[in-house]
C-alpha cells in the first residue's frame, strides 16, 4: 500500500493538548512576538511560565528531558480569529506573505518558541523566554537539539533587511508583566 | 472573557495541510531521522524534495519567502501508529522519555524539521536537507529567523552524552534515496 493511500489534501489532523501553559501574560497585547526578547527586559525581569502535564499523559514522557537547555514548544494560537494571506508585521514595513512571518494569523494557526528550560519539578515544566499567553494549548514538547535546529547564519530576507535599516533585532520589545 | 474560556484540556485542534510534500524517500526505512543528516551523504547525493502549495492557499501566502535561507516545516508523522511513553532512539542507548525524543511515536505525531530552501518556482518549493517521506502531509511553513531559533550552544542532554562516548552526530546515518 502505497504511503499516501489514506492521505489526501482534504484530510484534517487531530491533536489534544499536552498541557496548558501559565504564564504571566494575560492579554495578547501583553506578549511580546518572539519568546528570546523577554530575557532582556528594561526591568531585567525575566518571564517565568509553567507547564503542567495533562492528565493523560504518565511521568515517564518528560523522563530524560531535564539535561536539555532548551525545548521546542508547538502550540495552538488558541485566541486566533482567522487567518489573512498576508500580514502587516509588528516591527515595521509592509505586509508579508503569512508564510514568510511568525504571525499567529496563519492557515493552521500552530505556533512555535524555543524556551529554555530551567527545571522540571514532577509533572511541571519551569520555562523561561516565554512569549505565550496565559492558557496556550501545548501540543508538543521537543527537545532542543543544536546540531538539526541551529542555524546561526541562516539569511533571514525581510527581516534581515529591515534590521539593517532599523538597527539590528528590530523585533517589537519586550513589555513587562501585568 | 478570560483568555481560556473555551479552552479545556480536552479540546482538539484540527489542522488541514496546507501542501503535500513530494520526497525521495518512500518508505520509512528509508528516511534519514534528522533533516541535516541529509546533506552529507556518503555519495554526495543531496535530497531534494518539492512542496506545492495546497489548493485553498493563494499565492500570497509564500510572498517575501524566497529571501530566507532556511524554512521550518511542521507536519504530521502520518504513517505513525501509536504512541509510547518512551521510546528507544535509533542513535542507541536505553529507552527516553518520548519528548525528550524527536521519534514519530509521540503523544500528537507532529513533526518538525528545519530544511534548506533552495528556490520557489511559482506555488512550490524546492527544498534541501528533507528527512520526510514522499507524501507528508504539512500542516505549516514559518521563516527560519536565527535570532529566536539558533542556539548552538544549547546543551542537549542524553544526546551530547552519547554523542561523547560514541563521536560526534551519533545520529543515525543517512540512506540513499531509492
Amino acid at each position: 500500500m502505497p504511503p499516501t493511500a489514506n492521505i489526501t489534501r482534504d484530510s484534517q489532523f487531530s491533536y489534544r493538548p499536552i498541557g496548558i501553559l501559565a504564564s504571566p501574560y494575560t492579554r495578547r497585547i501583553d506578549a511580546p512576538h518572539q519568546s528570546t526578547v523577554v530575557q532582556g527586559t528594561e526591568t531585567g525581569e525575566v518571564a517565568v511560565a509553567t507547564l503542567e502535564l495533562a492528565g493523560w499523559l504518565t511521568d515517564k514522557v518528560i523522563q530524560d528531558l531535564s539535561g536539555f537547555d532548551r525545548v521546542w514548544l508547538i502550540f495552538a494560537f488558541h485566541l486566533s480569529e482567522g487567518w489573512a494571506s498576508s500580514v502587516k508585521p509588528p516591527r515595521g514595513g509592509p505586509k508579508r506573505g503569512v508564510f514568510a512571518t511568525r504571525s499567529p494569523h496563519r492557515p493552521n494557526s500552530i505556533g512555535l518558541s524555543s524556551v529554555e528550560l530551567i527545571k522540571i519539578e514532577g509533572r511541571t515544566l519551569h520555562l523561561r523566554g516565554v512569549d505565550l499567553i496565559d492558557g496556550t494549548p501545548v501540543l508538543d514538547i521537543k527537545p532542543y537539539v543544536p546540531y538539526a535546529d541551529a542555524f546561526p547564519d541562516a539569511k533571514a530576507g525581510w527581516i534581515d533587511e529591515l534590521d539593517t535599516q532599523l538597527g539590528r533585532h528590530s523585533a517589537p520589545g519586550p513589555r513587562r508583566p501585568r
